[in-house]
């Protein structure tokens, strides 16, 4: 370096310090402020005509690559992104024509976007919970073939347009009503993160951010630069992936062994963004849970194969391992559910009961419509004029629940004509114990971004199956079952994420209420008919080898099958230890919940532990990774952390989330990676090496 | 955010944009001003005995690291960085002990611990160059019987301890004086960057950082950092490399297709680091060269096989595709060798010719005892103080050149009684041409970082084994001739670049030519002995399939087999390419000289695009990222790029290079690595699975 140079280089680093003293008299990490200028439309002018018309667009689109996804591998990747995302270039695309034109009446808010963003999840996401790749497609002949029992007629129902868009649109509007009383306690009291609704929600903000606000447009920077790089690292590891066991989501980092049992870290861009939404407490009491199971007791318990459970089962078995995942998971979520559930309960009813006494209001309340709670001044202006939005457009608790008892109603008569396997009251206690479950995988789903819809839905086999018995259709009622519980607990969930999403956008929760219920309604009706389109196109659907097999639509019937026999079908021991984590959950809760705030923080969340018992700890690896590099930026510098923490880690959401599209356009197209990056075992790749050299 | 963190944010911004104004008051990118307190001990106090006691069980140590992985795969990566390192850690603890002990009369210096890693580079470079693995080993009777032709007695020579130790001292010397007149030229008038020379040279200022200075002590953390990065990621790395094609160095970045032509990222955090202390130019010119050789001539002459050349011969064969690769790389670099020694002789001439006329001094010449340049006033604080200390201790250039001739004559006196097949006139022609090739070795090393050695061995079996003639023991005489090349070139490479790290450290370069004269005569003996320990031990020693196979014999006996039928042997078109790229090299040099420096920043070096021409692109694919790393930084943030970036590269640099020694360590300890990373194309995955499965 010469002389000159490196008086440039004191003159640069003088120049930049001054730059960031001139910038932070600019710097205001609300986003509300920067949006202050704009007006927020009322709720029945978010819901336009275009943005629905949009919504039915995307809706079909979207219909078709989860129907081709739930007919092939059954992984069914989270839309929001691409919804919120794509919506906004329709919309944008249009009204900027209109503007040049001249013609343009009302302009595109963000409310608006997060209107197209609801409805085309709550409809897609009738594709995946509407049962077309396991329970739904289940019970028809063609799977019911491949197995060797129960395969006769009382147990099979084939598909048919009529009756599939009956049931999905007696089943799938309970969900949206089960939860809608408890969405202050969940997104207000509680403030639940629901991870992947914050990213959309904060890319919905940055795509119309108005111009001039410094800190704004660099915090769309830097979600713009982690959006790419977390897309073209999506396109990258896809290249790796021809055939099972490849590329990088089967990246053995810490070995093979570690890999056996899950603990890997599998280079997902989401659930390391995922990791850095979430508190601290939740990654860890994910961690801790992970250790718990696959690192102590399934180990443990795969030790005692053949003596507590035999050892020629097949791993995806419920009769062995995979009974005691599922069942302790359930367990202990149900634990944790039905605790935080009595808990709400009983405050609402003591807040009942003070309000009644002394017609007072301001406390902790699900919202009755009448109450106008007031905004604790301590929070941060965005925290305020949000809450004041999302409490401004009230859903009444009477609406909500004459809703729900008119709907379980009309279900209740109407379930049994459909599938006379279905007893009335089978329905009727379903649907009591219906909200509890909703509660739980909306919470569950807020604090960790995993929506266990099709563990409860196994639930509903195994519990109704059995008790219906084998001798009545028991297969055939537990499929069905499964259905209704799968489709109330998933809306449920979606709506909830929803609701954070509008809470964050300033969207009303009557706008997004009644997107969801538009959503849902024109996915009662899409679905069904692009699975027809499929079914009569394919001669060959459900075979197995075939392209769309739909792997899980046979795992569902034997489950079911399963679950005829009762819980005299777990395995040794699983009921016990069901209990002990269910009665475990609750007791943690009532120590978090002893001990006070700042104690509680060490102690590990039930809900969250449970998940990785069940999922495998690979996940929580990344989620883990994603704590770490915010709490290591948060040490070297914690302004920018909290500025610029949220949006990084929404790019790395949303830039994978985005990645879906063409992914599944590319499997649509029937195009293949070209690759396989495989991990091999020393001895094992000798032996290949062989094989390739003769 | 509450309302108050949203305070302290911001408050933490302001406080930041504070500190970083406070700060750049003491940013001072000068080293040397950090070291300013510190007095340069004389030469003579630069080489202790303490050094070189530390130096010999170093030595001895990598004499078993370097022959075992001579014997074994022949690949020998740089040592420079552990030898500093190991240094610097024996010496610390040894003067730490005395300081405390109160008997510490000598302070540990930087420059004695150059002299350390002068004197163990230069003895273990003969470990290598020696030839134990190549060509020394290749006259052996246990490699000509693994060959057909020319294993009769004229052909072969066993190895003895005798014999070995009197070669070595013979022709290991010369390298040292052939060079020594051009380092101020090498050095301080080209500039050359020899990137891990200048990563040793800023690990070891880094370690003898006096306490205070707060840029210096960023820096020192920057690379700590790094280093400690680089150093986890080669052992990561490693787990994964069980087997032939194994690991991270195997991957096909983008596609199989690129990676055939060797077009690929090989996640060498070495030569990432390397690129970012080479020019960007040089960068350039190196994929020019990849793109031009790799990615257009070889596939083209590829092409051709059957008609240029048979389609049956062997991958490593010189009469196929590789005989293209290894001359034209050899035209082109001699090429743009010659013109540049041409160069510099012509102005040393037309300088001295003047200094007759005027008795003036203070040109661009290489010194010659008596002048003393001046130092331009426009270069910065640490390149004057550098440059002063560096011209202070001079080595006249009539001592160089009397050494050189004296060595010379016994040389060839000698050398004909060793090996009656390589007569005295071989011997004498080897010698005029050999400062040129040491010339083009220690300027393309400088450039690049590659050192070509086997290169130029390759070379001298061709032309001298072909003058001899099969008829005449040409295998050996040629064998022999590239044992003398190779020695002069590599130590007079290793010798430029310890003056360079000399430079930066401000170490003389009488000391370091002592060090290196101590190392060199250290490695003659050290070598023979432990060779001879290997070749006693193990009477298996050479025999194919065997743990100590010594692959590169056979190669190289091979090339001499070949060798010896001279030109003729090469195959079609490849004489007139040479030409071709001979020329071209000297044109494009005449050009980048005549259009002025503006311009010439746009022309590619010749000798740096004629490195991957042989070698591959997968390192230039390295080194470009690297370049493009800085490139982005410097545009973000001109100044931190300018005193990190060194630093960061320099911890990427010597992590990787110090990982080489566990590394080793593990091989010898027989440690393998439990996993394969494996990259498959999808039919062949199918296949694998297929057997897998079966």
């Amino acid at each position: 370096m010469s002389a000159e140079e490196d008086k440039n280089t004191r003159k640069a680093v003088l120049e930049e310090s001054a730059t960031v003293k001139e910038d932070s008299k600019e710097y205001s990490s609300s986003i509300e402020e920067v949006f202050s200028s704009k007006e927020v439309p009322s709720w029945q002018k978010q819901l336009t005509l275009r943005a629905f018309a949009v919504s039915f667009v995307l809706s079909v689109l979207f219909a078709f690559i989860v129907m081709k996804l739930n007919l092939t591998t059954g992984i069914i990747p989270s839309l929001n992104v691409s919804a919120g995302l794509l919506g906004f270039f329709f919309i944008k695309t249009w009204t900027k024509f209109l503007e040049k034109s001249g013609m343009l009446r009302q302009p595109f808010t963000r409310q608006e976007n997060t209107v197209i963003q609801t409805c085309v999840v709550a409809s897609s996401g009738i594709v995946f919970s509407g049962g077309f790749g396991n329970y739904l497609f289940g019970m028809s002949e063609v799977i019911a073939k491949q197995s060797t029992e129960a395969n006769d007629a009382q147990n099979i129902k084939n598909p048919a347009l009529g009756w599939m868009i009956g049931f999905l649109f007696v089943v799938s509007f309970l969900g949206l009503f089960s939860v809608v009383p408890l969405r202050k306690i969940m997104v207000i009291d509680f403030k639940l993160i629901y991870p992947s609704g914050t990213a959309t929600a904060y890319l919905i903000n940055s795509f119309h951010t108005p111009q001039g606000a410094k800190l704004a447009k660099k915090q769309v920077r830097e979600l713009g630069k982690f959006f790419s790089f977390s897309f073209l690292w999506g396109f990258f590891q896809w290249f790796f992936t021809a055939g099972d066991g490849c590329g990088f989501v089967n990246f053995p980092t810490f070995g093979l062994k570690a890999f056996e049992n899950k603990f890997y870290f599998d280079f997902s861009a989401t659930y390391v963004g995922v990791g850095m939404i979430c508190p601290h407490l939740i990654n860890v009491s994910l961690l801790v849970g992970a250790i718990l199971s696959w690192g102590i007791m399934w180990p443990l318990i795969d030790a005692r194969k053949g003596s507590w459970y035999s050892a020629e089962l097949k791993q995806s078995s419920l009769h062995g391992l995979q009974g005691y995942r599922v069942f302790i998971a359930i367990a202990m979520i149900l634990g944790d559910g039905l605790y935080n559930f009595s808990k709400v309960l009983g405050l609402t009813l003591f807040g009942l009961y003070r309000q009644l006494l002394r017609k007072d209001s301001g406390t902790v309340l699900p919202s009755s419509g009448r109450s106008s709670p007031v905004i604790p001044p301590s929070l941060s202006y965005d925290d305020r004029r949000r809450t004041q939005l999302f409490l401004k457009d009230e859903i009444p608790t009477w609406f909500a629940i004459t809703g729900y008892v008119t709907i379980a109603i009309i279900s209740t008569a109407t379930l049994p004509h459909i599938f006379p396997q279905l007893k009335w009251y089978y329905v009727v206690v379903m649907y009591i114990i219906a909200p509890l479950l909703a509660f739980c995988n909306a919470y569950g789903f807020g604090l960790t971004d995993w929506s266990l819809v099709t563990t409860y839905g196994k639930l509903a086999i195994f519990t109704i199956g059995a008790w219906a018995g084998a001798s009545h259709g028991g297969v055939l009622a537990g499929l069905a079952a499964s259905g209704v519980i799968m489709n109330i607990v998933s809306t449920a969930s979606d709506l909830m994420q929803d609701f954070k999403t509008g809470y964050l956008t300033l969207a009303s929760p009557k706008s997004m209420f009644v997107s969801q219920i538009v959503g849902t309604a024109m996915g009662c009706i899409i679905s069904p008919c692009v699975f027809w389109l499929f079914y009569k196109a394919y001669s060959d659907l459900g075979v197995p080898g075939s392209e769309f097999s739909s792997p899980n639509a046979l795992v569902f019937r034997n489950y079911a099958i399963l679950g005829v026999e009762g819980f005299s079908a777990l395995p040794k021991h699983c009921l016990t230890l069901c209990y002990v984590f269910f009665f475990g959950a609750i007791v943690i809760n009532g120590v978090r919940d002893a001990v006070g705030r700042k104690w509680a923080s060490f102690i590990p969340i039930p809900m969250a532990m449970a998940i990785p018992f069940y999922l495998g700890p690979y996940f929580t690896i990344d989620m883990c990774l994603g704590s770490l590099i915010l709490f290591v930026w948060q040490k070297v510098n914690r302004a920018k952390a909290n500025a610029f923490g949220p949006a990084v880690a929404s790019g790395l959401i949303c830039g994978d989330g985005i990645w879906i599209l063409p992914n599944s356009i590319l499997a649509l197209a029937g195009v293949k990676p070209p690759i396989c990056m495989k991990f091999l075992s020393r001895r094992t790749n000798a032996k290949v090496d062989a094989f390739l050299g003769s």
